[in-house]
């Protein structure tokens, strides 16, 4: 995205009660340099983020968006971020995304500094590329193996695999390989068969009827766009399940989609060259959701 | 470390043929903003780095360290780095190292801004800290699970396993891990019970009068310290070998190392608080050695 707006901000303690932020904030030129070259969020992808969607000014998924960067933050033993700060922060942004249609707004907690005193963090906002086609028309996906066993997660921590970290080299890497494959992304299978998430979205398939999405066993990104969609899919009585999914379930899905905070839901027509049927009438009816205002 | 010195490249083709890229060199204040907030680097851990050894503004092992970079950049799809520019760029950063004593010149290629033109590129340079007494003394480790066995990489190179990437909050929450454990640092095995790496070190051990390190099989890095040992250690007649090692041959070794760029070599004192023999004349001698200056 091109980025229209920026703010540093000066990181408050958890516990910090002001009730105004603003002074914390130091707006930047997008275009113009503003961190170091000793920054650890530059040098080892030492930081976590979150990418937030934005419809009319409003940024969607607030909640769910702030408890994952908190959560992130313990599994990487960075401070606990100030959530009032970090709220405020959003809307300021929000204030500099497209007035009408969609935008974006990137949150970033880098660990500092190399040997600084802090960390560092900053927010940006953009107009959001145009997925009106992409929604419509539906995506290809490869499966590719992510290396790990389904129980690795929950006995290997320092993996941080749960943890939305900047770390993100392997799954731009994943994205090139599904497009040097004639795909448009990837879905992440474990290596004892399971199906996980895509590099950058979360994936729901409809079986007989009912929604199913990977459970968010600490291996996979609780996905702050598949809790919203399961949520509205409850409140009209359909019923949503967590469960642990065996690859070969893709192949027989009634439906399937990746869910994102930008993106948001496109419909799945082929994986691995086995073509899926598209339900573009609900499909269509799932953004009209995910497009209107929510906390 | 404290960083000295900083120079942004302006990334040539690499069939660029000039002899003298000092043109294509901007000096940076390291202390000031030099990137922007959009670069992918710090979005995404997005780019390739070596951290290179200097001692009395000698860089060590640049022609390893610049074959990897390479390697590095294949591996990621970045555009190959032309070999005369680093080069030169480590020179001009050595000029800024301490004149006597150790030092440190790292080089960070990222993918760029997003959606921007062209990658950016830069080199810092600065004093080492000072690793005498670890020298001396040594470290405690511990084994972590890797999550992979052995024979993922060779099947998943998607995964990056051989590149040297930004995305290193793996690496870094590995070292918290062994830190709370009260060790100094870790030790990489595979899920099938391989010894794979250190976070930012290469394992070697010694057994029966001969050195063996973990084979660099697309799962690790091919570590420029050790490989500079090893063809040091065959000049005075003993031999070394690369292998696949069972986790449980730690307990047995003569003795190990864990060896890198600016720490070097240092002694394991105990592995999972299973304490090893350490020979700190051999390991002054291999200290003496890497501290000489080499190509």
């Amino acid at each position: 995205m091109a980025l229209s707006f920026a703010l540093v901000i000066d990181p408050a303690a958890s516990d910090d009660l002001r009730t105004d932020f603003s002074d914390s904030f130091r707006v930047i030129d997008t275009a113009a340099p503003a961190l170091s070259v000793g920054e650890l969020s530059t040098q080892r992808g030492d930081g976590i983020f979150e990418s937030i969607g934005v419809v009319d000014r409003h940024p969607q998924e607030l909640i769910a968006h702030l408890d994952r960067l908190a959560h992130s933050a313990q599994l990487c033993a960075l401070p606990v971020p100030n959530r009032e700060q970090w709220r405020q922060a959003v809307f300021a942004a929000a204030e500099h995304c497209p007035a009408r249609g969609e935008g974006v707004i990137k949150l970033i907690l880098s660990r500092g500094i190399e040997h600084g005193p802090t960390p560092t963090a900053w927010v940006t906002a953009g107009a959001a590329p145009d997925n009106t086609r992409v929604r419509e028309q539906g995506i290809r996906v490869v499966t590719l193996d992510r290396g790990y066993s389904i129980d690795t997660p929950a006995r290997a921590p320092w993996l941080l695999l749960g943890a939305k970290t900047l770390s993100y080299a392997v799954n731009m890497a994943a994205i090139r390989e599904a497009k040097q494959r004639g795909a448009d992304d990837a879905i992440f299978v474990s290596s004892d068969g399971f199906v996980l998430e895509a590099p950058t979205a979360t994936l729901v398939l409809k079986e007989d009827g009912r929604y199913v999405t990977p459970a968010p066993n600490g291996g996979i990104l609780h996905g702050t766009t598949q809790l919203g969609l399961f949520e509205h899919l409850g409140s009209l009585g359909d019923e949503t399940a967590y469960e642990t999914i065996r690859a070969e379930r893709l192949a027989t899905a009634e439906a399937a989609w990746l869910l994102s905070s930008v993106r948001l839901a496109v419909p799945i027509v082929a994986i691995d060259d086995v073509e899926l049927p598209v339900d573009h009438e609900l499909t269509a009816s799932f953004n009209r959701f995910l497009l209107s205002p929510r906390a």
